[in-house]
């Protein structure tokens, strides 16, 4: 694939910043693949990504970075680049269920998903076979026979030793602790099986079933500290009926947690989401 | 159209009770035009729907109902038979928006939805101009200048003196009072602008826009005495994105917001839907 | 509505160019309301649309218009500037089928397209009922009983005598001729009846029927002289199944053909399309 | 799983005939599980499909068979009584496309595709290392150094050595010759790339972008000797836009074929399709 860097920036809206910003690029000669802004009216913030032609810039991703700064800090951005051949490094958490596990390594297995997965973690062991087929080391951790923290201090020390970007829980089903979450913030993704706010906590499909909706769904979010309350980046639902059986609605269900959490991924691993207080901005 | 008469139950699931209602309907020559069938078996219980050709039948409606009555006792049947060409009488209760209201009265009107519209009641007086177009008697209730209570007297003995069979809640946005929610159980149908059990209750797009959902939809459903907890009939929804202003997402929603109630209204009047507990069986 | 001007732009690719437009802007004081890039790399071509606001520009209309032309003249720019208070004059030609009419009314008439209907003119006359009560001038064009090459001449006089910027088919079910179809280039949207490629030509819903397919669609497209061949701007599908009679496609099919023709004409109103070749480009 | 017997009737719609198959299972104490009717009334036919509780029936599943046959052949019915206990066996063909093959796969390991695998057949050796882990006998044949006729030969061979009932083409991407489509006939299903009848042939994604569509899919069909024009059994689509380049358009397509193929194949399984002409009933 061809080698681009992405600039992603929010910063207070003003006139001014685009010209800049643009021209900067065009200075050093920079071939735009893909260029997405948008204003927040209401918050009068913007937000904009590029992704250029890596070979095309007379400029080191070094130099760029370096070269950009003081414009940066003239429009108070927040603001970064990445290279497209740098693979992010994508730790996947998982439990009993298999198949967002198996879908986010196929993605991943087959190149669409560009990024390195170091890692598997699990609290159930039978996931090895799946992380032997794909030659990915595999941990598993107790959670049953050791106290909650102890295993969640094995998850972490896993994550550092392996030097993860981004940490996805695969269908994990274990709520992660306050300290660890702010730890990872912005750089953990999380499926919910349930198009959230509806059905947070434990069983949604059985709560969907009781409360007798049309519609399930699945939602991807960053993690936070408070349970299926973070940034979400994507959604997707499917129709059901009376005639859906609760073995129904998983089978369903599943089909959208795989590709809301697929999507949710790949966007970050793109740098296509930026996150803005408790909301992001996706540019698809 | 074709008249046809609907065989509607629900009851205890056994065996035999298939037979004894077809028996019974082969022995006196009926013609099935639709027959669907729903067994729960976590509750145990059986729901049935037939639409027979009435001209087939060598009974009449009377007779039909007096010859069946004692299989339905048999097996402690809840039931009705419907005659298609004895139109539904549905008041349509309305606010200051209109495109709910107006999108009902052209389906009316143009032959999709086959009830008559005795009257429309509102609480803004310019919904008269559309009344007036449709030829429908409309009544203004005052909700602003004289109490509640007292208005929604006036909504009831309007409805009364209509004689509707079906109130429709067209975007009426007035909380309806628990004896009135009573009165009208099973047989008005409202539409809320959020897909339930999201955002229940006031404003639901600014909840949406607030928690940065990337759906938004609109539910169907009966009214009960508990805000937005009554049977849902039917759901919608419509992918949004950061770039959606307050404004997109009103748009967006009222497109949810017409077809979900179309059908869940149509649904109704084809005697497609039977409420058990605070779910409902909907033969779509 | 707050007043904007969109810059809309077509050009070959090449770097410097949005630096360009984007320092022009700047120079010129404009608040960038909604800003959209497009670059076609297997065309090298580039499509850009701004939304700015024009009390924040320091300059007319009219100046920007000359400001700009020497910047758009050095890229080879295809171009335009509108102004979001100069609304579009849309002539609505409709048959015996009053759905899209209605629906586009009712959205014009509820502020939602933001544009003006200076007439309707329909092959038959009962449409005349809904331009009425909207208060659009109506005409009716005999399109039985005297040579179609006349009918369509009245219709195009019509179209000249009320200057219209567009012209919407709302399932008009006449093909145009040629040489209308060339005057009104890019100025005149259709709604056929399918998910185009499939079903082009008379009877879709009956083609689709036939066929047997578990889709059905409609198709929002520029009027060109290749029936049902135009550059499509949006499409709409929903499910059927084999319980769906003739009845119940059209009535599925209906909704899709509003919620297209819809977003299609807002689309173009808003200057969110660009043509380039037989596809489009859609800022939506 | 809970054992039980599907019966499954189409034959040409009379008055009784319901009646006599209730009747039929009433006194044999059979548990209705799920119940289906379609009376198509253009056709005059009429569709049947009973699920029941196998123990709660009186009689064995050969003497339900000859029971029934006299009910059947008074009706002129064409009919069958399948058991959900015995596995059908599925052959996969594939080609170098491994997506499909691995939900196929994943879909049947982790048990919610009900049927057995006997044999992978690919005309690419790569696809073996799945096979492998999923323990599935594996055969490479060569279409590419050998006639097609030869290849063919070979293929058919596995498929009778197996034993297979039905043969699901994952992205196979060979035209199946007529003499073994005819053999295969309502026992072989393909999945096709785009949502057809638009775009049969050759590269759909390619005629799909060339015409600009706003909307991508798949198709799930049985296989018949006119190329991709056999019964339809289910159809995905999925919204596109200008931005989404070849390879967008084959990741978006590859999850509607995914999951159009595990629809219709765990349609087929359940015995839930019905074949009439060119056109299928399906009781989902």
């Amino acid at each position: 694939m061809q080698q681009t860097f992405r600039l992603v920036i929010d910063c207070p809206d003003q006139v001014g910043l685009v010209a800049a910003v643009s021209q900067f690029l065009a200075d050093n000669q920079a071939t735009i693949v893909e260029a997405s802004h948008h204003t927040d009216s209401q918050l009068g913030r913007f937000f904009m990504r590029h992704e250029i032609k890596a070979d095309t810039l007379n400029l080191s991703l070094e130099n760029l970075r370096s070269a950009f700064a003081p414009i940066a800090e003239s429009f108070s951005m927040n603001w970064k680049v990445s290279d497209s051949h740098q693979k992010q490094k994508v730790a996947l958490l998982a439990s009993h269920e298999s198949h967002c596990l198996i879908d986010i390594l196929h993605r991943w297995h087959s190149g669409e998903l560009d990024c390195d997965i170091p890692c598997i973690i699990a609290n159930h062991p039978q996931m090895k076979q799946f992380a032997d087929w794909y030659k990915v080391p595999f941990h598993w951790v107790d959670f049953k026979n050791q106290d909650k923290a102890v295993a969640f201090a094995q998850v972490e020390a896993l994550l550092d030793e392996y030097q993860a970007d981004l940490t996805v829980l695969a269908r994990f089903m274990q709520i992660v602790p306050d300290n660890l979450c702010q730890k990872l913030a912005g750089k953990a993704i999380n499926i919910h099986h349930s198009f959230l706010p509806s059905f947070a906590g434990a069983k949604p499909y059985q709560q969907a079933y009781d409360r007798g909706v049309k519609l399930i769904g699945a939602t991807c979010h960053y993690v936070t500290k408070d349970l299926d309350e973070g940034p979400i980046i994507e959604q997707e639902v499917i129709r059901i009926s009376h005639s859906d059986s609760a073995a129904d609605m998983v089978r369903k269900g599943k089909s959208c947690e795989k590709t809301a959490l697929a999507n949710g991924v790949r966007y970050h691993l793109q740098d296509r989401v930026i996150i803005h207080k408790n909301k992001t901005v996706v540019f698809a």
